[in-house]
């Protein structure tokens, strides 16, 4: 026992938990940190969220998207839209029984933004760059409908493929987004540039396996050129190749700009569980996204 | 009036002045920074926590450090220790009538540490390695004290000259800390690297102006052979000087271990804000720090 045990609630032994699994991504890693986070959290979304599952946003199966809103809201707000991971083969927005990645939304409403859960098609029936087209098509919809959903700006925020898939957007749809109200990205644990990845860490059911394509299939160059800021965020104990493509694209914002770009570590946690932790207290994602989007809002909207 | 304002308690506000400071370190930026900040504080610390004003670790009328601690103490807890900026020739630990860097200690003791404000001796006077001397005895007073004081471990918090100083006690006495019961180290926005700082940017007054001694004066090798843990932190709005002293010490960690060391950007603040918003709602120092420490003091004492 320590005077400066930080509660009693759970969160440290998750910690401690989450610690010990180490950083490989294996299944069991994915397995065990859900199971670690799971019970932490409300079984159910509380009553005042108003929930609307599976709007289409396009004609895929998969244009998805689940909607978080208050259910008096007073003023319009900041859609922030999450793009889950899984590997550019897997993955979805949520799981029945399950509090991820509902809490996401959850959290969005809580802070004063509209939650969007978005999913995508996937490889390898729909390779690159089908993923940053869905983003793009999404975030039209929302604008299309913003008005009736009470919404003003939007903020993206990718895991994982998910943040390479925003990215991507950002790179390939960058006037789109713009037009569609997109304020700002936050890419935590993604993939930018693939000519500086372990070609066998590349995805080759989405990103195909010519290596000459890579290049022109990377985002981070253009991540350089982007009027939209984007923040770079991964996580203390995300493996090795995850952290050297944040590193990277944080070495080429430093040179090119000579001033850092916003970035996050999320202490103590793996490539999944900073995701799972959102909203529980002691969170470290979600104060950074709030803090991060006013100040995406207040650039493009400064009155 | 936008749905997602964070707060209506003058935070935005003080994001908003903040951000129109820019990022040159001027005196005009730090006294508007101060008055920014300084009305959001309480103007007294609380009652209930007891505050022990100057006690001497050393001979020097500069071995001086102020403790915060609660007042009925039920369990030993860690100190947080906080080594003051001044670029090596000014700053204190407190001023009377300001609420910083009581600031500092009051959110210690609220969560669950001791606090501990340490000032140093100056440059010219005392050359280099005087401020890592310092930072040394300080903290082998504070063990020799740890029964008395309510303490068992230690947690260095340095910020800019500071930070300089910790991370060069770091390397010149890693075992008279560890010795002292030292678990960690926070440095913020700092100096590591003599020979990659412009000669400019580096205190004559001292470091001495040989720069064939700057190598041996730099900290950043020895950081990377340190068993004890150390996070780097810097402000977004830092001078690119200072961000480019976080990166090299961040690249050439990554490097060595392959993986990121911890890390911490403080988003929206500039290189003194972050100091100085520590203990208010929104704080995002705190949290970050009281994570480390909790890691750092259950590496060390896996109990």
């Amino acid at each position: 026992m320590n005077g400066n045990s930080l509660d009693d609630t759970g969160l440290d032994a998750a910690r401690r938990a989450v610690a010990a699994l180490g950083s490989a991504l294996t299944a069991e890693l994915l397995d065990r940190t859900t199971a670690i986070y799971a019970p932490l959290h409300a079984a159910a979304a509380p009553e005042d969220i108003l929930i609307t599952r599976d709007a289409a946003y396009g004609a895929d199966a998969r244009h998805r998207l689940d909607l978080f809103r208050p259910e008096a809201p007073s003023v319009r707000r900041t859609a922030v839209v999450f793009v889950h991971g899984g590997g550019f083969v897997g993955g979805d927005k949520s799981k029945p029984g399950s509090p991820f990645y509902d809490n996401v939304g959850v959290w969005a409403v809580r802070q004063g933004f509209v939650g969007v859960n978005m999913t995508y098609r996937l490889a390898p029936g729909a390779p690159w760059p089908a993923g940053a087209d869905d983003v793009a098509a999404a975030a039209e919809w929302l604008s299309g409908q913003a008005a009736a959903l009470g919404i003003d700006h939007i903020l993206l925020l990718g895991q994982s493929a998910g943040a390479a898939h925003v990215a991507a957007a950002l790179a390939l749809h960058e006037a789109r987004l713009k037009g569609a109200g997109v304020r700002g990205a936050v890419l935590l644990s993604g993939v930018y540039d693939l000519t500086a990845a372990n070609p066998k860490a590349v995805s080759a059911a989405y990103y195909g396996s010519d290596a000459a394509l890579f290049a022109e299939r990377s985002s981070q160059a253009r991540l350089l050129e982007c009027a939209i800021p984007w923040l770079v965020g991964m996580a203390e104990h995300d493996p090795s190749h995850f952290q050297r493509q944040a590193l990277g694209l944080i070495d080429a914002a430093f040179a090119k700009r000579r001033t850092l770009p916003p970035l996050l570590q999320l202490l103590g946690h793996n490539h999944l569980s900073g995701m799972l932790h959102l909203g529980l207290p002691r969170d470290q994602l979600g104060p950074a996204v709030a803090e991060f989007a006013a100040a995406c809002v207040a650039a493009a909207d400064p009155t």
